[in-house]
């Protein structure tokens, strides 16, 4: 067994499940015999490369402390977008990266992000292969966006879906109270995905209402079907509710966005471009004349702790933990995955696939999760959804508000 | 003591809290000798005059009942905008509706709702007494704006005011992640009062993180001094966030939106307004050229029910309540206030007011709450605020989403 210290990072955007596996391969390290001390380097390889890293075994005192972590929203130790150089083009970033693992003893190191994040794993994990230094490299993959290949799920979309749902299913509440024709459209997360916006239609199989539909990015929309779709639903209630992926793209590919509004320009003359709900709000305006309104559910998808699924922090925090265990055992330069073993009851395992075969690919909602008209979801799909938001986290409140962990850098 | 049945209706805009009124009054209405029989009116008055009534004693068979009806947002009654004409002027529409309180011998009416829905408790009220009709007439207020004169604050506020706290502390947490200069503008609700932008303030008391600055629709909004504030942030750490409230005005009246953006128009030609928040995202790009964002909270603002405040939750069902206590006393044509009998330990009572000393005054953020640049609250505003965030209201998951109470009409 290779002994030393291990450093973990994280990249990327953040989500409300990336501190819960921060958590989980904190304690993975500490209950490790191979791992003397666990570091933390803040904002990822760039603080690795500044020498900016906690000793994690200082701050982390008390099982509370990291189940206050795991509940904690957002990256503890900071991101980073940095993508390392392809080996042999500048190695100097290499050298001074391995000089710091030397210097430290690094004989483990664990990343947490999404696919660039997996991209900087494969690529150290090569450089120390062919440089003789041994030095065991995981990754963890996290994003919101479910578009991973070689996994059931990614940590992170179970409490975004969660949070997607509850708001949805709250704002179809508040839209049935006037008996006014209104039109509501909720714009949600994904520009190449539709995951997220799937977790709109759960409150129609575990609440028996939804949205009246749902478009996703992965079938060409067009404006005219839409205006037609919205017609009908207006004929059978007054309060129509729809859920739209911002990544929506017409059969020419361009951002609904970009198609609906040309010519919009600021106060000083530049050209922006609108969200696309706000776009399909003033296309609706303008269609039909009726009541209308855009709601961006915007960032709280991806921070909003006080909503996560227990399901997702669970397993976040055991992928984390398996991630060490899988690398004191000698794994190195692959991504930890999600294997759903059960549906009824529900199980996933931790496993791990090659970095290779994941990366740079999106997973896309299948055609088998999408209704026939392309303006809806398949039960079958929320019922894959379904056991991702099952449970609610623990949240630590202090006088009205969630309590937060936070690890400050400190020179 | 009056006896006879009840009814009860909610207006305005959906909150909440304003169902754990609603329970509060039915609750109040079982336990009250005087109430044979409670029924719901379906669109507040529009509902009574079209005899659009159901049965509650039929409904709601258990405390579990009431209780689910408490943490379920918006109107479960649903709600109307219809404000009754003076009296004298058409009287057809009062004919009306005391033939239906007479054929129904409804002797107590409970109107939950806004400033409208406290004209037509007076107005109700007044007609009752200039007919001999013998009926007590309560109204409760609500609304997320707290914007409403005689009382310490308005039923709804608390719960508004925890998820904009709770939103803010993890958008600051996501925000802070990055080291690249970044701007981030929360739009929060309120035309003409600032009582929801303040809660954004909340995490720094509580949590020691706040946004850098708040600006209120009760100062006068001057982009360049904005934008002077930005630049002095921005000097000292890279992650910038504001609080907006949406009715931000310049000196001369105009909304922020009105004047930094009047040649927007969409790709139909049409002028429109974009938000405050996007407003100042552009002109921030503009002047500064860094990254800037802007987030609206929008409608979870007020039906964030899976993040509602104990206190207001709690308050909410008492002031129900408490209508029915007084109008079984003999009470009439009264709005129930709150009145803040202490601070520590924060204590509340419930009182009443007359409808005409409150009605058509809004009670804006008084200058001792404001702090002397204009872009910031002072502690002493969100000691003010704190008590009415605390506790958390129960939730009833199931599947992992809340569950709900309605009360559909079945003719």
């Amino acid at each position: 067994m290779l002994k030393g210290n291990a450093i973990v990072g994280q990249s990327g955007g953040p989500t409300a499940a990336i501190n819960a596996t921060l958590a989980g391969v904190i304690k993975g390290a500490f209950d490790c015999e191979a791992i003397d001390v666990i570091y933390g380097a803040h904002n990822g390889v760039e603080g690795m490369l500044a020498g900016r890293i906690t000793n994690l075994n200082e701050v982390f005192k008390t099982e509370e402390d990291l189940k206050l972590l795991a509940s904690t929203p957002a990256a503890a130790l900071g991101s980073c977008r940095k993508k390392l150089p392809k080996m042999g083009e500048d190695d100097a970033v290499y050298e001074k990266l391995f000089d710091f693992f030397k210097a430290n003893n690094i004989r483990y190191f664990f990343y947490i992000g999404g696919n660039d994040s997996m991209d900087t794993v494969a690529k150290v994990s090569a450089y120390a292969e062919t440089h003789s230094y041994e030095i065991k490299v995981m990754g963890v993959p996290k994003t919101i966006d479910n578009d991973v290949v070689g996994t059931d799920h990614t940590p992170g979309y179970g409490s975004a879906a969660k949070y997607i749902a509850t708001s949805m299913q709250e704002i179809l509440r508040d839209c049935a109270v006037y008996t006014v024709k209104a039109v509501t459209i909720v714009e949600i997360m994904g520009r190449d995905a539709g995951w997220l916006t799937v977790a709109a239609g759960l409150p129609r199989i575990i609440s028996g209402i939804g949205p009246d539909y749902i478009y996703l990015p992965e079938r060409d929309f067009d404006t005219d079907k839409f205006i037609e779709d919205v017609k009908v639903a207006l004929e059978k209630h007054p309060n129509v509710v729809i859920a739209v992926s911002e990544g929506l793209r017409g059969a020419d590919g361009k951002y609904v966005g970009e198609s609906t509004q040309s010519g919009a320009t600021d106060v000083f003359g530049h050209k922006y471009l609108s969200g696309t709900g706000k776009c399909l709000e003033l296309l609706v305006k303008e269609k039909l004349g009726c009541k209308v309104r855009s709601i961006e559910l915007n960032l709280l998808q991806r921070c909003a702790a006080h909503c996560a699924s227990k399901a997702d922090i669970d397993e976040s925090l055991m992928v984390g933990a398996a991630a060490v265990k899988n690398a004191a055992a000698g794994v190195s330069g692959k991504m930890m995955c999600f294997d759903r073993v059960s549906n009824t009851p529900y199980k996933v395992e931790p496993t791990y696939n090659d970095i290779e075969k994941i990366a740079n690919q999106v997973k896309e909602v299948p055609d088998e999760f999408i209704n026939e008209a392309g303006n809806d979801v398949t039960d079958a799909c929320l019922e894959y959804v379904k056991p991702l938001i099952a449970g609610e986290s623990e949240v630590f409140w202090k006088d009205g508000l969630p309590r937060h962990f936070a690890i400050p850098y400190k020179g």
